[in-house]
């Protein structure tokens, strides 16, 4: 941590804030400059409050040398973790797939749609069972019942499945059914569910919160890991802008960051970044270019008729095509599917 | 639901959106201008995706008529709520105000803060039990343990307590000790938690999140209103924006918009608002000048060494201060204190 | 224009309504629903501030049902427009490259530059001689002497060249020596600057305002086109977001979504749109799986000692390798280079 | 400027940046961390793309010691500056207001309200001749003309004016005609204007740009006044947020941030930054409350019938009970009006 003192500060104001530096456990480091005097802070200053020694007078600004997360950075793990859900193996050279409904709305549904993205190569069934809906008058999911039918829809299909939970409670039945575990993006700062999942060995996807920074995706991540589960896969879904032709902005730029501040897998979520189906798949097609791990798509067989967003779920013939062309924009990065 | 139709829309098109409401129960007036075709539907149409019809062909536009939330809006009930929290009431004349410490740190602190801010005239004394850290490694509350000194020190002054719950799980120690539940920024789309929060009867303090519209935070009371808890409180605590000199950006034009859209009373948190303490004052007076019902504040006898969010706490001379300069205010906009 | 009556409107209101309505020459078509009456106001309302209507009482909402622009509109042009610069034309299966330095920093520098990109192909060369700079302490720019020197090194290497205006008062010189005005971001609104332009009739390459709508840009674009000239290249190169780790977020979602509601061709600009080096190729090659026209992008011998944006400049053979991979992502979406 | 290095920097790195420094003048210092080494860079760094060395391998981030400006900072000047226009003064003990309409729409016009709102002791009249409307197809203002009239109705009673330019060749004409010049939302980095700006000594009222940051803001200032011109005031007038309940988003935690980090007077826009004519009461209030030292605002006698942003004009007889609410609150926070 690096303190930068005021042009004018005074001595007094100096041993003030050095006094308090000591008292906290620091060793400190003076450097005096032309203009500014400098203070370098060295020890573990991982959870400080930049904020506290900004407050005190002569301070002008406070700057952390360290990111605040440790176990998910580059600098600690250089080379890529591997994620395996089912036989996928995500965050090495081959790109994977999940695919499947935004809700299960039946064991008929879901087994169908499970038997026709399977057609495509896709290996992981995504659908939801308890769904965070903003209006309570919408329909809410069919609860474990959902999760049931997801598990046996996986297992005649030979695929592995993802669903998501809403809170604490949520877990028991997740573990039981599914093969990774979704955290939604108004769950991003659950911090009570994250400490939870990092006492879990099952993998959990991680999506980025709607509003969130970069860095505050990786706290969420070391949240997870910090209790001990290291299989984390981080998603980027859309964040909020002022644009709103789209539900969100699909930001496809955190993609090429994360890869470099992480050594996490990263995937990408072209049907709620955009909220739109037309838009979906150029989407999806250039958070490849863009050298994400893989995708999470909603498909469904009647999109016209999903009992939750139908208006950004593709057509099996549309995700059938979109996988073709990823093939060929998996080549142009060095990758396969 | 009005359903605007292209300029160049055939007449098959028309007829499968037509088809499409008909099956869902609607009534549909068809009204053909100069360049637009537009359809009116008419039905309870609260749970529809509009998105369901904007992706079919045809059609251009869809557009609510009625707002999504219905319990929560001005036309349902037009008189101003009330919410009785201890002997204060909000919604009315008088402007109420909760201070506290952001963490209740122990059982004399939170006793000695209780006792100071008493003495300006503030009857609810606020304190966290459950913390929300953005980092694993910081301090995380004392969990049952400090609402237990929480209710002490409010019992002791003769002050009404509220604290914060972090999921489902918390309600219970929280109905036990607490007068007011907050939900926090963070937790405000959380939807089990909301409807959990429905079915009892204890006042809601529902903070705006960090980058939810004004429409979703009234989604977000509904939500709890629909399962029959109508003792609700909005409180604006700041947005994301790109500015990043503050922690976020208190939106005082929200507090005469949402005045103006619901019932419900509106307080401001000029504290989380900001993040930075010699912002707060000027924030607080503008929350009041601009009509906040109330102000909820963080106040500790000794900032400099609290153990969370002490660069955004006031001394208690700055809060005395504020106390005085406030009380102008109010007779500016027709209010007491 | 349809405008939306509150449930509680009294006869008198709309009365005041539907008079101030006929005042200004519309006609009014009114539909009784069972909550609410709608008026649909048909005429030419495109010049109508919606704002007039709603701050009257009684009134819901005011909704327009056309667009604001119409020359740019996919309604008014169904097919793509071409705009040809030089040799190339954007708008149809060919994707089209521009490429060169930041700054003209000098004769021997553009002229080394220019022969160094057309070796991958490129035909239109970039260089800015009026630098539109946050500090005024930094590089302004060669001014008129810089475009002299860019127009020789398109002469030399037969290619079409493009620079950047900051005001009316450069439209003079850009004339004489480019085949391509530019207009920054900065200079999106700047309406003055925008209706010269259409009294022109070289083509015009439109940067979208970092914090620019998309509507706002098309509308941007109409100032233009209202004047007669019709060459608009539109260019997407980042919006402002919360997100500081990169520059600027390159919205790659507008990419399609501006295929949709206009004809013109639609290129992006990743070296602004990141502002990062190591990201550039990356977004690059999102934009044109997303379906871009074309690509602008910073290239130097030298980025290390560029006068400006050498931190998002790529090096020669970056730019090289770019192009294969775009030469694959082409065949993925049906288009050549 | 600070250099903080990778934890895993090689020797060979840290000299390549060494070098890189001492080429460009600068000295070094150098630090040697338990887990990170800093380079301390000590000269000019004013005018260095902190870019240029964080794309350098082995650099981990560079910071900035001191602000991008100078001459507006407090750091430059303690006390408050004070901008006399006509007889008002910005930035002392009194509160400057400044009335009048969007539009100069004609002699009558002008001189009818420049009356009404001298009445209530506003020195200032503001009036727009040259209109940045953002559909060529809506009324673009009297130019010259209006002008003219401005400065007449100014004269009879007694009042300074105020008018915007849109770019460099309005200079002239405001010269002669206006007591200040104002350079709207669109053009605060217009930098070919701004430095023109600097060449006169004419009070510039600076508008803040819709997406700029604060340090954008004060950026712009430094144009001005790195060209000699020091008499500017700054104004708020609403940043693009992700809400569209209102237009734009008024910061007024702008008002306090400002008044720490510069000497300029800050006065706020209230109509623009709420885009709604019943919201400008609150948020004017709310400004003051604050500490802002003036505001600007919209009054028309017949704001239905105005020929711009009538929505967001106020009343005359709105204006003069909110001049009243405005003396109360000055009294709160110590100024008069």
């Amino acid at each position: 941590m690096i303190i930068i003192l005021e042009e004018n500060v005074t001595e007094k104001q100096i041993q003030r804030i050095t006094e308090k530096l000591v008292d906290k456990g620091f060793d400190i480091h003076r450097s005096t400059g032309a203009s500014h005097t400098v203070l370098g802070v060295v020890g573990n200053t991982q959870s400080v409050d930049t904020r506290d020694f900004e407050v005190l007078e002569g301070v002008h600004e406070v700057l952390r040398v360290s990111e605040p997360y440790k176990l998910a950075s580059r600098t600690f793990q250089s080379e890529n973790s591997i994620v395996k859900v089912g036989k996928v193996k995500f965050g090495g050279k081959k790109i994977g797939l999940i695919a499947g409904p935004c809700s299960i709305e039946s064991r008929e549904q879901i087994k169908k749609i499970a038997r026709l993205v399977k057609k495509t190569g896709t290996k992981i069934l995504r659908g939801g069972a308890y769904k965070p809906r903003t209006s309570p008058y919408s329909f809410q999911g069919l609860g474990e019942k959902g999760l049931k039918y997801l598990q046996e829809a996986g297992k005649i299909n030979n695929m592995a499945v993802v669903s998501e939970v809403m809170d604490r409670m949520d877990i028991i039945p997740a573990l039981k059914y599914t093969d990774m575990i979704q955290v939604g993006a108004r769950n991003m700062q659950n911090f009570a569910l994250l400490k939870e999942l990092g006492k879990i060995d099952k993998p959990i996807l991680l999506k980025r919160g709607m509003s969130a920074t970069l860095k505050e995706l990786l706290m969420a991540a070391e949240y997870i890991m910090a209790g001990g589960n290291h299989n984390i896969i981080l998603c980027e879904r859309g964040i909020r802008t002022f644009e709103n032709y789209t539900r969100n902005t699909l930001d496809i730029s955190a993609i090429p960051i994360l890869k470099k501040l992480t050594h996490l897998p990263v995937i990408a979520d072209p049907s709620h970044g955009t909220g739109i189906r037309d838009k979906v798949v150029p989407m999806a097609r250039a958070a490849i270019a863009a050298g994400a791990d893989g995708l999470i798509i909603e498909v469904h067989y009647d999109p016209d008729n999903a009992l939750s967003d139908g208006a950004q779920t593709l057509y099996v013939a549309q995700y059938q095509e979109l996988v073709k062309e990823i093939k060929i924009i998996a080549t142009a990065v060095g990758r396969t599917i």
